[in-house]
């Protein structure tokens, strides 16, 4: 694997769920693959999850990382070209070059900026980073897409399916939120799960919600979640902002929240999400905090998921 | 140990302290304790000495770590149940226990508010911390205890006592401030100060800043600095808002800054402080300057204590 | 090696350079020196190359690292004596004797603060901070000196020029910028090629822009940029602000920026910056993204600038 960016760089999605689940069993079997190796985190948002999950599955393969938080910790960057930068500090093309001189592989989240469709639609940053990047780059979440989350998200369907042997219904639904959030977790789940035959997918959202087609395709798209809900095996709750009216907030309707009579019009699915999460706004205290939620699995399956993608970069590049 | 959040998860303290200065001799003697395990080390507060000792005592282990300062690397956190999270990204609860999925020692620090005596007292974010939390948690100061500090404290009296075989007479002497200070320091100090029988302790303070009685049971307590130092071996110099007036400053004298003069009515007594300490305020240059002062020693022995407690915690996983 | 604050601490140049070259041909090949060893990196000013740079060099030597940015994850520092501290928090003497403790070298950067020159002049700071560590002192950019980038670029000059062998003209340009800016990497630079005699070097700035004598003796200096450039072999652009007029922008004109036309005044010199730079404020696009540019070899020699560092001092504690 020479990077990173979405599903379309995984040549076999069976194959890398099932040894990402074999590494969770395992997970310091490939520890001398990672000797001597640095991975570098650069993050231009926040993060939780993202940060210390890539932290410790680079720990679990034997690498040091260096993690920069460049707003902060560093210079205010330049992204356009051409300009005189009497205002930004370092251009992303030095920024970007330069850290890929200290690392053998360079993962980055950059988010939208969910006003500027096109500028978002066609990941302008992350190729940007992709072309002055000297090592495999990978995705830490881009303006579209979240692709180490869907892969622990499709690990943890895998448990619960027998690793898919049972037929299930998947709904990605729609749900509020106090602000414009990217659509880079739904597209990218949309998108992963479109490759698992055995998933029936539905996705609910309120009319003007409709995520972008290229990412959606083949799911069937429902406004009426009551109907969706029906026969789930699993509820993965996401908000995000209007895709038609790019970024804007179009619905703020609290009947979309995922509550627990919701939950029981399915056929006793488990709750998902990618968290952080805002409780009693997006879910139900009752719904989160019961037996039928697997935020935490999902979490811990971000360990493994990084840990797939960086083991078989770093093997690619030996 | 299953967990450390005061002097009472320790069985036997002599013990502790003896090993604690044992490694501080050979501190790279138990590395393949630490083999693949990580601690995660989570700030609410900020932190220089314990930040730092913490990831050297790892170190000393073998341990890899990750460090994240909550606020700002991540999401607004949400430390009350039930509310609608219209203002902040993430509920403590799904912090917590994400990052302990991420490591195998999970040490927070999270500062008391100083405003409702009752859920500062009754440790409420720290409990609810040991709670959601998978895997061992270290405190590395709460709401009212800063119990790393407290166990470097005695180690340091233990290497200028011969191992307590000299009696001792211990001042805890409150000092002025301009801030509203946490009592965790001084409350964690009295705490395990009461457990080594062979100290005769003496705190000083001004009226209205006793501390609470569960700490400083034991303690001579006295309002007049001067009757206090006399025949002192050590004086350990902390400022700490009133108890009884939750969290006010009562008191700016300055006669109660410690100076040259007043150590002079001591036995020779050293000088002990926590650090960070304002000079000229807290303590006079030439007092912190002379060869009686011990702060340094002190925080050397943060190191050891950080790693005792690890190395204990590590031993009861395996 | 017992610190490194200049060039002064290296005992026979040519040598060093040979051995950082030698090191990037076996980055690994000093790993059991750095076993158990920890270097502290301490931020009083924002790092991009300089942090990442010298946390891949000690994983190069089987070193640890810790990464402090005093002012935010910390407390407010107090730089002078005497003083009581009634608005800072720390005491340098304390911050960096306790650091110090908790590593085997300690590694600072501190920005002049361009306003007091005698003050920037006498290293003020950074003596204190030699003068208070207990391990020895990495400068990572001081008020005058930046030795760090030095060495990396005369490794740089000597891959280009077989270690010297060929004679060449070196020359720094003064450019424009829209901030007042440190002398450091100037001076430094400076400093060090006129410990190379095969090095012809021309200093190029506006009038009342010259360096402090002291290190830029032995340069050729004019004032007229087309006159120095000829010839050139290497252009070494950066700003700086007045020493003369200390910490003042007497020159904005925008004709002193690097352009492509007259780098063909120059016997096809190589362009050279420390980074991070303004493109179109400093020099052109078209420069900056020719082949005739190396500042992204400069930028890959830190690694192994610092590393022969921290590798000579590593061996002089043993």
């Amino acid at each position: 694997m020479k990077k990173f960016f979405s599903v379309e760089d995984v040549v076999d999605i069976y194959d890398l769920i099932k040894e990402a689940l074999l590494l969770k069993k395992n997970p310091y079997s490939f520890q001398h693959i990672g000797k001597n190796k640095t991975i570098g985190l650069v993050f231009f948002n926040p993060s939780l999850r993202t940060r210390i999950s890539c932290q410790k599955a680079a720990f679990n393969l034997g690498c040091s990382t260096w993690v920069l938080d460049i707003h902060r910790d560093s210079w205010t960057i330049e992204m356009d070209d051409g300009n005189v930068m009497n205002l930004t500090q370092e251009h992303l093309k030095e920024a970007i070059s330069v850290m890929s001189l200290y690392c053998d592989i360079l993962a980055v989240r950059t988010f939208p900026n969910l006003s500027d469709k096109n500028y978002d639609d066609q990941e302008i940053i992350f190729n940007k980073i992709l072309n002055y990047s000297r090592v495999p780059v990978v995705n830490m979440e881009s303006a579209t897409l979240h692709p180490l989350q869907s892969l622990a998200d499709v690990m943890t369907i895998a448990e619960y399916t027998s690793f898919f042997r049972k037929k299930c219904k998947v709904v990605l639904s729609w749900v509020p939120h106090v602000k414009s959030l990217p659509h880079s977790v739904a597209n990218s789940f949309a998108q992963w799960i479109s490759k698992i035959k055995q998933i029936d997918f539905t996705i609910t959202c309120p009319e003007r919600y409709n995520l972008h087609k290229k990412f959606s395709n083949g799911a069937y798209i429902t406004h009426h979640q009551n109907e969706a809900f029906i026969n789930a095996n699993f509820i993965y709750a996401k908000n995000w902002s209007s895709y038609l009216d790019y970024g804007k907030i179009l619905c703020k309707n609290p009947n979309w929240m995922i509550t627990e009579n919701k939950m029981k019009l399915t056929n006793q699915a488990k709750f998902m999400h990618c968290l952080p999460v805002r409780r009693n706004l997006v879910v139900e205290d009752a719904v989160l905090d019961s037996k039928y939620s697997i935020v935490l699995q999902q979490a811990k399956n971000r360990i493994y998921a990084s840990q797939i993608i960086f083991l078989r970069i770093l093997q690619s590049l030996s």
